[in-house]
């Protein structure tokens, strides 16, 4: 039995609290956000796809990257969002949430970091 | 200073390993089986997006629901895929995990919970 890398990601999982209802239910604005994130932690955007639930609602997208992903989900009627940096490789995905951070101003922050498939058994 | 409930989500991330290789390679496939695994969930699929890397790559991909969102990431090269099930509202993922293991059999797993935005003080 030996142990083998097989693959090396680290995903990180922001509960935002607090952030101004606006950007929240701005989908154009949060597709924008999540591509300079991704261009931030040095990933490779393959594609963005977003969806608005309606005018005064959330919004859900996720940015598909070489590495991995980007996605978020906001509920702008209590401030909250919840966005999820998940990048294999040598990018670095606390540069991604430290600019979304930057620019969404939420007054806490949870995260949490899960370290994905780092190593099997066989 | 009150609580107040501002999502409740719950989010498994679900390590695979030791899948066979044809699966992994197989994006059609893979969408299917993400996309069946919202309905087992009683999710609402809102779109999805799949990429291959190769012929003989990993695929990216991901389910967007009215509830959140379905990922996932293979390397078939190692028989590895990293899941994300990650529902609001009533939906239930442990059924869209249970479903995606009975058709992927992984010869092990290894799944993380977590709640996303239970409450928030404000």
């Amino acid at each position: 039995v030996s142990s083998v890398l097989t693959a090396s990601g680290e995903h990180l999982l922001a509960d935002f609290y607090g952030i101004a209802a606006a950007p929240l239910k701005d989908a154009a604005f949060l597709e924008r956000l999540l591509r300079e994130a991704a261009q931030q932690a040095g990933a490779t955007v393959l594609s963005s796809h977003f969806h608005i639930f309606g005018e005064e609602e959330g919004v859900t997208g996720v940015v598909l990257l070489s590495e991995s992903h980007i996605s978020i989900h906001t509920w702008p009627e209590t401030g909250f969002a919840a966005l999820d940096v998940f990048m294999c490789g040598s990018a670095l995905p606390e540069r991604a949430l430290q600019h979304a951070a930057r620019v969404l101003k939420p007054a806490r922050q949870k995260v949490t970091h899960a370290e994905r498939g780092a190593r099997s058994k066989r």
